[in-house]
């Protein structure tokens, strides 16, 4: 194993210099490859599916049919087509001794991508770790490992002789293989885990390397007491329900007590639409407590991350108390205040700890599609390196180049 | 403990939005009370150093006397000076839907750091993490924990009530607090460990935190074929002796075999004046082997960093082979290279995987002064978030800030 790493760290010093052209050619050739190999992806799907004993959502991320397999070969030409970030430079500058100083932007090197058995989700890490100019180790939820085997043998095709150690698809279910791994801080820069509760737990207390979590959304909507709530209702509507299996989706509603009264009936109606239950505090039950779906939150609502058609609901008497709500119960992801002062919008922003903070808007934005960063590889909830989508440039950092005449230090 | 930290997390919360000059006096008056309780000080540090056995250098670096006190007094108001990084807007664009997208920088909220028995790192830390917004738990080498008792103190007075939760000052030796403090991912964002190989690979094994690593320094020079020898002398001799106890110094000289037995003879004649010991590769001890000071390198030779008047040396024929070296050998630190080739010094800086990549200059200018970052923690080694000198701005992070109109996702 240890000489697989070394090769995959060669492979990494070399890929850190390829020309964009060469990455992007790779790219476009594995979208040919997986359309062309569909019948062989579909056959090893079908192995791994009839093992299965899962819930139909589980079943359902698993499962390819050709529409899939069209949708992955198009995601690896789109991120050919996005501009590569390596070589960027952030700044420059000369110093008064003469030393020109840049700063580039340059791969990570080795990322170790743990994710769950969602063959796309391979697909879509190893095309962003690859234009970004980082070797790959990917390591797939067990359950696919028969339709990733495939997916890897293709892409290590694609690579062809000049990049193939660029990619280390590891299909062996043994767990052990990814405890060694994370110890392996001399050969692996960064690890990416993206799954539950328990796997980004089991990674971050046992990585010697540096990892970018991709943890739980626990977000919320705060409507403030000057809130425009005919825009509360369409926001807190869409937060909840647009898609509410997702980490920026809200799970949390704050109202200021003023406006309780006008806001909750009208907004329960609505979300009746789609048979949300609510979670209530005592003063939100006292309103709403005879409508259908309503419950008493206990104190463990406020920290659970539903992904459901459910909600949970606080009356709060100040910005303040929203704050320290979202202090003591927020996962640093996204929160939104509903306003017409730009003076508490300024305030809710400054103060609230998330990788984003929304003014009169959805938490659903958050997304690198949406803020335009042309992909994503999750979202980072941690505070370090990356908050919020994991982009091509995020998967890089910047390098300082320094070009002297013979400088020495006094 | 938790109380603590439960305290510290929502004094990082008001800090973080505390404004420039707010921040810039605290700094400015505890610079002050630094002076005028310096006798309080130098008691404190006379009581550390009276149950001290330790080696010389250990013991210079935990004395103070007025000039240092002076010194760190001055570093503070240093730090008041300069720019204050929070609020800096990295980006700002207008989405197609209307939303406007800022990044801003902010910061990175609870650090806790851990460093050697050095009072000034004390003062730099705080001084750093405060200016750029953080909250800071320090635990410095319990050999110093009288003086940085009194330190902590005079840093809470200067505090003042606004912001006195804002450091907390650790003096307990016993370890088993830093280990409870290394699992607090919920309280703590960030470790910043100082120190040893054993305190480093301590907190990356058992921290579940976030780590920004100050580790070794293990830089090379590499004289190609075409340089200009009088230059790569004065570089070599410079990254070499200028002071070798740091780790931006040159452990290991690589020499293109066609320029070594025109440079190494009269190199070994300038490192003389410093007594340096060679530790020279077969093809070294060939051309230096009858010289005073020069003895065979064994294959750890290759890994140890001297911090001393020592030098390995290796001949290599080609740049390959002196980037297939330091990509064995090398800690990512600072390399450097001397050649008159613009092709040759940009492939090295392309390739070799180092935070700062030379051409034509001693690795001695990794630093933060240096570099014009106006001060520095300390030199990251790692890949996530900063490569190199860690200043203010490299104690913050990029936030999403994003101002809408109602909008929704379809």
């Amino acid at each position: 194993m240890i000489e697989q790493l070394d090769r995959i760290r060669t492979a990494a010093r070399k890929l850190s210099a390829a020309p964009s052209d060469a990455k992007n050619e790779v790219l476009r050739s594995a979208a040919r490859a997986l359309q062309a190999r569909a019948p062989e992806i579909l056959a090893a799907n079908a192995v791994d599916l009839k093992a299965l004993e899962a819930t139909p959502a589980f079943i359902d991320r698993l499962t390819l049919n050709n529409e899939r397999i069209a949708q992955m070969a198009q995601s690896l030409s789109a991120v050919a087509a996005l501009p590569d970030p390596v070589g960027e430079i952030a700044e420059s500058r000369t110093l008064p001794n003469g030393l020109q100083v840049r700063r580039v932007r340059s791969p990570l090197g080795v990322i170790f991508m743990i994710f769950e058995a969602r063959p796309n989700v391979a697909i879509e890490a190893f095309s962003l770790g690859f234009k970004s100019g980082n070797a790959m180790i990917l390591r797939g939820g067990s359950e696919s490992r028969h339709t990733t085997s495939v997916l890897y043998s293709i892409l290590r095709d694609a690579l062809g002789t000049a990049y193939q150690e660029a990619l280390w698809g590891i299909t062996d279910p043994d767990r052990g293989v990814v405890d060694f791994l994370l110890k392996q801080d001399q050969h692996i820069d960064v690890v990416v885990p993206r799954g539950g509760p328990s796997l980004i737990d089991h990674v971050t207390s046992n990585s010697k390397i540096p990892v970018i979590k991709n943890d739980r959304g626990l977000c919320h909507v705060y409507v403030h007491e000057d809130a425009d709530l005919a825009m509360a209702k369409r926001i807190v509507v869409n937060a909840k329900t647009q898609r509410p299996g997702v980490c920026n989706s809200m799970e949390t509603l704050l109202v200021h007590a003023s406006v309780a009264a006008a806001f909750l009936p009208e907004l329960h109606r609505e979300l009746e639409a789609h048979s949300v239950t609510w979670y209530g505090c005592r003063r939100t039950l006292t309103l709403l407590g005879r409508k259908p779906r309503v419950e008493p939150a206990t104190e463990s609502s406020w920290d659970t991350e539903y992904l459901d058609y459910k909600i949970n609901c606080r009356i709060v008497d100040s910005l303040d108390g929203a704050l320290e709500h979202i202090a003591r119960h927020g996962s640093r992801h996204s929160e939104s205040i509903v306003t017409s002062s730009v003076a508490a919008a300024r305030r809710f922003q400054g103060e609230v700890d998330a990788a984003v903070a929304y003014w009169n808007a959805s938490t659903r934005f958050t997304d690198g599609f949406e803020l335009g960063l042309g992909a994503e590889l999750g979202i980072s909830t941690q505070k370090l390196h990356v908050r919020g989508p994991v982009g091509l440039r995020e998967l890089t950092s910047l390098r300082w180049l320094i070009d002297g005449n013979g400088q020495t230090r006094n």
